[in-house]
């Protein structure tokens, strides 16, 4: 085995790694036209984030481990279990046996809304939707959108660029989905990255959050499939419109449509596919 | 607008649509290069499925709906709520108010270790883990796979033609996941599809134990990344083998490593990675 065949494709061509908690590197064997080789690989960190809120372990949810700040306040929004982030009134995260703990405190109204929420179910369940714990509480009641964003679909393209480019996890890994924030131009401003896509999501819009930027004008573009999820997250704070890499679902089609949510998927370059609320995306008339 | 924008790419070409409940067709409108058209698209439906035991809702997951037997099957033998198919005494799948739920009744015995489970947690929690309330869970410990697989790089690379070819609800969706059943020459001999790439390993291995086949000796192939939970789900049955088209996380790799399963990753035309369990692949010499 060569030193150089032991070298990062990525890093052999000169680049270096980011430095972070969410991706280390591991040997392996690379196998290519009938030739196995020893080598370097890069592999994204996936670990178990437990999201407390006074003293309550709410949710359990595999995470790269990174930007768990942003994380926490994001789900703690759109799951509406805060209604705003002064409603976070503590936040720490600590590294424990199993995992990473997230520790939140919040006004004792929401608390007791969130107890109450949990203690209306019927039986003690676990679920595969976060903190959700019944087919009822799937998809809550919620108001359509009012986002008064409005984008050309070349805006749309120009934010994918700028998402792609700033895909330093996935760059490395191959492992993670990203979600960033453009304005009406198309200038991103602000991305995430997860290995789950919900979770890069979520910790895109605790960051926007977190810096006070108003959810009503722009626009969210993710790498990843829109689930309906996605939807009733992008919804419950206001983002008007989400665009996606790949298919949406049909629910997540059904949810936009009934939230008045703009949805574009397929968004690939120089065309998109637009799925609900066809007033954010102006029409350019066919030539 | 004409008859013709409205075709549905893959119909226009003379394709049938699969008749599934799983997809549906819906109105968009596609943009391309500036000009916007009304057309036909196909979406992935995506369910909340509820899987009870006993009369005890365990899990909702947001799932296609099709093989839910499959699915429930695979689901209670991966997370190890029973371990044998014999000890799902009775199933049935019923349409709800709001979604789909699968009645499961399950050995007294069994019934009872379960809610010793759930009961041995502190507080009451969600997760976003299958049914995992607690960061202690996440991970259970397991024994070693003892699988006997052996496979040439040459029969996964089979393997994944076949299951491209099998992938129905993708090719009209774009949306779904798949995992599919090799032998050692790499012929595929089942294939399950899934919203969530979770959901579409649980349906193949349920599929898979209902027809008694022997575990010890094939391989999964997935047209997805590689998490841990996927990892702990085909080593929970005695797979030897995990080949996914996409990367695999950190902790998946170190899961696979610790329960001795062959784990390899962008598996793409002619190249692999082989990050796990090296004895199951039967390496080339280089020429």
């Amino acid at each position: 085995m060569s030193a150089a065949s032991m070298d990062h494709p990525l890093a052999a061509e000169g680049h270096s790694p980011p430095a972070t908690a969410a991706m280390a590197e591991v040997v392996v064997e690379r196998w290519c036209a009938g030739i196995a080789e020893d080598g370097l690989d890069w592999a994204a960190a996936e670990l178990p984030v437990s999201l407390d809120y006074n003293g309550l372990s709410h949710a359990v949810m595999l995470a790269s481990p990174a930007d768990l700040e942003d994380f926490a306040l994001g789900f703690s929004l759109t799951e509406a279990i805060v209604t705003r982030p002064g409603d976070i009134l503590d936040l720490s995260v600590s590294t424990v046996a199993n995992g990473i703990r997230v520790e939140m405190r919040i006004p004792e109204r929401r608390f007791h809304a969130l107890k109450q929420r949990r203690r209306s179910l019927a039986g003690r369940t676990g679920c595969g939707l976060c903190g959700t714990e019944s087919l009822a509480q799937v998809f809550r009641p919620m108001a359509p959108v009012r986002s008064r964003a409005s984008l050309e679909p070349q805006a749309i393209q120009r934010g994918f660029v700028d998402l792609a480019a700033a895909q330093d996890l996935q760059r490395w890994t191959g492992a993670t989905h990203a979600a960033g924030w453009i304005d009406a131009q198309g200038r991103m401003s602000l991305s995430r990255e997860d290995v789950g896509r919900h979770n890069a999501l979520d910790k895109l819009i605790g960051a926007l959050a977190a810096r006070g930027e108003d959810l009503g004008s722009g626009a969210v573009v993710i790498t990843s499939r829109a689930s309906s999820e996605m939807v009733q997250k992008a919804a419950s704070v206001g983002i008007g419109i989400l665009a996606a890499i790949s298919a949406p679902t049909l629910t997540a089609i059904e949810l936009a449509r009934d939230l008045d949510l703009t949805l574009l998927g397929f968004a690939r370059q120089n065309r998109h596919v637009l799925y609900a609320g066809p007033q954010r995306i102006r029409r350019g008339e066919p030539s």
